[in-house]
């Protein structure tokens, strides 16, 4: 079956048979099989799946490799801009993104919960492989658990993605110096509002869609051009507040950043304030930021407004010595010209949006 | 923090201050923080870890690699013989040992329910490194999630794994061949039995230990020899039968074993028998078959039995050409000497052995 087919299709699993996920299609047994061979295997039609072994033997090229994990506990399971299928795919595409990797081979581990309509289940596979085609990835191998009702919540996705370094750059926060520049690939906010809004069925004028989206190509086109990259980080949980932080301490340097200068939409604006929200803390899983030394910003910019997914590329700051700095790892000059303290919460302001 | 102190410390997240599992503790935020600090990065002690990056960025070499994925839902969290943590990790060790490969890197995503006990974690995770230090792996990289209570049912752990393929055969059901031999690496049922006793509250007179155990090494011995291997297969959820009728189908042949051949415990035995198992369908978790053509089958056999995890191998039956065989890809020869059609379940025995 090729990628039309499994779009145009309806769920292969007949649901006069089988309306619902039941515990046996976590058991290993026939109706395993069945799942596995007329909907994982076509839907996702590699030829390492095929194998139909206890793993995937892939080709391998380079010396240096990322690997990366994430689970995904969205809720609801399909919201404006995605589900949790394209976001299981695309977030971490962006972690090896992050790493400066081309993303190469996923996983996919499900863990259903016992009652799951298929077709459900049907509709996140295909936006799985939708994505991966996008982001031109392959999902290489898979697993499926079920769980008894009210022991889960309809769909658990784990992926974990291998990709390949084709550079002799280090991306990583131990490479940020003073002086560095801190470019923010648009605007924030958007996937937080839309999972938010959707889950409290709220409705704005201006919909708001998540931002969900794959940046791996994003980043490949900054690092093709020869820009020396020292730190990426893709915007999700914590939101920009979340991932400078951590960025500023694991590199034991101070960040300062200019309200001014961060786009938020103005709808996103308007349903932060109706819902007590700071869009610094709103997580986006089509956003980074890049930080780049002082010579490298203008070009990388540039670069970054030219590709589709960095139309609203922007600096927003700058590193600075931890000695010549405020007591705080990141300070934000607001609006009002007053320097504030941007600390990570203590948890994230909305659970559950990836 | 090296591995004696994680394993003799007590719970590092001071437990007056959160005794249980919080949804800020999947929230990206301070508390999050907290967790990978002063619990993961410690426990599981790698570099790679420590680089506090969306994912590892680790050396390769090599030209072909392994990769799998499995997601953990076993019920209790701590069983005889074992626990959630230690099977996670034998578990996806054993899934690359089974195409071949050596076990380098693994990922740990972790889906816990809020409410858990920290100390329950704590346990889980020192387990992990005791298991991955056991089996030679390295956890490099890893996400954590926190559902709501009732969403969840304490810990879920998925496991991917990264291994590489350092010889030139290969190991998959389509090596598999009409006259191969089919060897099995000691006696059955141990996993299953010993969680379904755990979580019915049964005991035996001689307690039932699961078989939890890393294969790794017992299969790089083997390979180490030279011995030529047509197909691996651990025998998790479908136990022997499910293994047999999975590799049967993919490689297009039959088999044939002997009931009197395979190896079961007498406690296992008479537990299946109580029960109303069938110790073929039981899940194990340090157990394999190994399909090899029949000239080095005597060979392997020895390899096997001179190993500690392989010390009741034995050969059990053989693979024949679909066209001299019976209707159904499995046959048994039964102790009372008729043929019997051994076919996969609808589902598993037992839902959530692992």
């Amino acid at each position: 079956m090729n990628q039309t087919d499994a779009f145009t299709l309806s769920c292969p699993i007949p649901i006069g048979e089988y309306p619902n996920v039941l515990l046996a299609h976590g058991g290993g047994g026939r109706l395993t099989h069945q799942l596995i061979e007329k909907m994982f295997l076509p839907a996702f039609g590699d030829p390492a799946l095929s194998q139909r072994h206890d793993g995937a033997v892939v080709p391998l090229t380079g010396s240096r490799m990322a690997f990366t994990t994430d689970s995904y506990v969205v809720r609801p399971l399909f919201f404006p801009g995605g589900d949790i299928g394209s976001l299981a795919v695309n977030g971490t595409v962006n972690d090896l993104a992050m790493c400066g990797a081309r993303p190469v081979y996923l996983s996919a581990g499900f863990i259903l919960e016992e009652g799951l309509p298929m077709e459900s289940l049907w509709r996140v596979v295909r936006s799985m492989r939708s994505a991966a085609d996008r982001a031109g990835v392959r999902i290489v191998t898979g697993d499926t658990k079920v769980v008894d009702r009210g022991k889960g919540d309809g769909i658990f996705i784990n992926t974990a993605g291998v990709g390949l370094i084709e550079h002799d750059q280090t991306i990583a926060p131990q490479a940020v110096r003073a002086g560095d520049r801190i470019l923010l690939s648009g605007d924030i906010g958007r996937h937080g509002i839309a999972i938010m809004a959707s889950r409290e069925g709220l409705s704005f004028e201006n919909p708001i869609e998540s931002d969900s989206a794959p940046l791996a190509d994003f980043v490949a086109v900054i690092l093709a051009a020869g820009i020396e990259v020292h730190c990426l980080r893709d915007l999700t949980r914590g939101g920009l507040a979340g991932g400078l932080n951590e960025i500023a301490e694991a590199a034991g340097v101070g960040m300062t950043i200019d309200e001014a200068l961060i786009p938020v939409r103005e709808e996103v604006r308007g349903a932060c304030e109706i819902m007590g929200l700071d869009p610094l803390y709103v997580a986006n899983e089509g956003r980074c930021v890049a930080v780049v030394p002082e010579e490298d910003a203008g070009r990388a910019l540039g670069l970054m407004r030219a590709h589709p997914l960095g139309a609203g590329a922007c600096e927003i700051g700058e590193v600075r010595a931890t000695r010549d700095h405020a007591p705080a790892p990141l300070v934000m000059k607001t609006r009002i010209g007053v320097n504030r303290i941007v600390d990570i919460l203590s948890g994230e302001q909305l659970p559950r949006i990836c």
